[in-house]
């Protein structure tokens, strides 16, 4: 089953608007198994339009044509495809009579244009608009369907699932299963990943593995085809195991939603423990993280942003020799300054994060420099040093420093 | 000119990602002048990949082919694009030897594939990759042209701007001048502010206005094509001009890349003054973006996030009874929070803010309630309060009120 979707809109080739439909129609049809290998995107203008759709018949069995159904003389969809399948439009008598009551309702002037909305090529099933007021279509020709869905991605969506996917699911039973699960891994490089995670599962068949590199996290993708869901969920476990074997120590959960501030502050709850910190390259993008977790308050009170070293003195306590002598990029000062923000907020876990955004040198340590302190209440404070490509530039540095700060809390709290 | 995007990658087709690199690259093709007519994503297959850029090259003159530069065996870009012009590949001596001096300096295992990022189809001309490993490629053949950029948006956008864009004016000599300005506004609706802007600019001719939201502005765009660049700039300044005249209190500065934060930083270096903040549901999000500002150390030393009420007091010395009497979400506690800071690290300005950024009610207040408290040396302390739309969740809550809390700052220190 070959699938392609069409957008049309000229608003979307000159780059206004993103094109947030095709993925949303592209991941409910992987859902379906029935994935879309090609996607075009062109303007209003009905001969592109003809070739594209024309094109796109030729190597697709499933084809969606997105965009392009309201009242005006630029909306050119429904005639090109009825062009295309040599058909008259016809007019959903029922539907045009809908949309004249609407306007009434609503006290708006209505053009007669707007039986437009009402119309599809003779021959096709017209689609239902919960949302808005043009039909959608669906023509079944030769062995191959073609399917016209409307632009506003709120119509798009409410009738890719109201009207579209209980016809897909009834049109094509494939019979097929997919079942899939994510596993979130940092801190190695992908193509590492990759390679150490084929070596690991190459003894089990019937499994695809893809990857997906977030600037957060690298996820994993392990999915399973025409089994039942016991049966492919064993094999997925087997998976999994064989993986975690090796890559344990980079593995932070399993889930596409899944963040490591979630798990971290799931770990706290867990724990009831709560968590500060004291901040100076990522200068609170720490805290806004774990912030960014709804119940983030049940862990965490407060923090501090020390920026500047005297900063660091003045809200943390941390002796003016330390910083002194060791640096402001030091192991020395970073565990300062968890066991400071710590001290001072009378919590269990403290951390401290000090380092090289960028882009200039600091104390002769390139970008990319970053020294994290951890302290955690009865046992020993712990550092670490990154060493980040000061290419990726400051807010890679900042946001790459964030999350290993999230990895070294989760690390030490799975102890 | 037709030009074509055509976009690789697995992850787009299975619609795991929204394809905004397209949008990205068509806009600016546009503001050059050179419309992409055709958008096309296929997935990572070299046969269809092959047949999608044929098709292409067979009906545009200049084709962009986006994505699939890794190191690993499913990146097949370049060496698809090379068999498609029947070229060997050639490796970039000089960037394959800065690729392994990278991995040295990371201290990370480097694999054999990582070659790959570093060659491109002979007789084509390397494109320059100033945040990522994966060097790009301009290839002319037959009066076309074909680019190979890199998917990782935050890769694509700096080699478009930085090798590709400069390329693109010095191949394309349309002859055409085009000349425009970014203006940027916050705190006005996208359709009002573009309905008072055609109002005020619709008697000057020749001159095509364009909007574009962003998470943190609209920015508005002016371009006049051509005319020569005296003449030209004479048309926007006028532009420019009438525009103001209704939206100034909504304008904070020209160009592509302003942000607030900049602004303020300027402002702030300017009169030798320093900031600070005490955030509770911005959570440390208004320091750090005032840290994401290359120069920030300059007026900025540190400060609070202040998320639980315990934390206001403890660490502002807000009297209980204040936070008792008027509620967290209030102005007297956005007042206390804003002077609180300031007086604690003593410098001229400080800012705080407080709110419910939901998803949960608090104090009986719906998300998207923020106060907002601005204290500045020798001025009376102000507050304001903002009415978020609770629907468009936690996160767009706590940005809007970041941006609104630089916008308030950005006012007051124009007095």
């Amino acid at each position: 089953m070959d699938a392609e979707i069409i957008s049309v809109g000229t608003e979307i080739v000159l780059g206004q608007i993103v094109n947030t439909n095709a993925a949303y129609l592209a991941n409910r049809l992987t859902q379906l198994d029935l994935p879309a290998t090609y996607q075009t995107t062109v303007d209003d203008q009905s001969q592109r339009l003809e070739r594209v759709i024309t094109h796109a018949l030729a190597r697709a069995q499933l084809v969606f044509v997105c965009g392009g159904l309201g009242p005006t003389a630029d909306d050119i969809t429904m005639p090109t495809v009825a062009k295309i399948l040599g058909k008259e439009l016809r007019t959903d008598e029922e539907h045009w009579k809908w949309i004249q009551k609407t306007f009434e309702q609503r006290q708006i002037k209505m053009e007669p244009e707007n039986i437009r909305q009402a119309q599809y090529p003779q021959g096709g099933e017209p689609l239902a608009n919960p949302v808005g007021l043009a039909l959608g279509c669906w023509y079944e020709t030769k062995g191959k369907v073609v399917v016209v869905l409307p632009g506003p991605p709120a119509e798009f969506k409410e009738m890719v699932e109201k009207s579209l996917v209980p016809k897909l699911q009834q049109y094509f039973q494939t019979g097929k299963q997919i079942t899939s699960r994510t596993l979130n891994f940092l801190g190695r490089p992908e193509s590492q990943l990759m390679d150490e995670i084929e070596g690991a599962t190459n003894d089990i068949p019937g499994i695809s593995i893809t990857s997906y590199v977030q600037p957060t996290a690298i996820q994993v993708r392990l999915t399973v085809r025409d089994l039942p869901v016991d049966k492919a969920e064993e094999k997925i476990d087997q998976a999994q195991e064989a993986i975690l074997a090796v890559e344990e120590p980079f593995f932070f959960g399993v889930g596409d939603e899944l963040t490591l501030a979630k798990v971290v502050v799931e770990q706290l709850k867990n724990c009831e423990w709560k968590l500060t910190a004291a901040e100076s390259l990522t200068g609170g993008m720490f805290q806004s993280t774990i912030c960014s977790v709804p119940g983030a308050s049940t862990v965490f009170n407060g923090g501090f942003v020390t920026y500047a070293a005297s900063a660091k003195e003045k809200l943390l306590e941390i002796p003016h020799n330390t910083i002194e002598q060791y640096g402001v990029v030091s192991s020395e000062t970073a565990a300062a300054m968890a066991e400071g923000c710590r001290r001072k907020l009378n919590v269990e876990v403290g951390i401290g994060f000090t380092g090289v955004a960028g882009p200039d040198v600091l104390e002769g340590q390139p970008a990319g420099t970053v020294w994290i302190g951890l302290a955690i209440k009865g046992r020993p404070t712990k550092t670490v040093q990154l060493h980040l490509a000061s290419y990726v530039g400051r807010q890679a540095i900042r946001t790459l420093s964030v999350q290993y700060g999230l990895q070294l809390i989760y690390l030490e709290l799975k102890k």
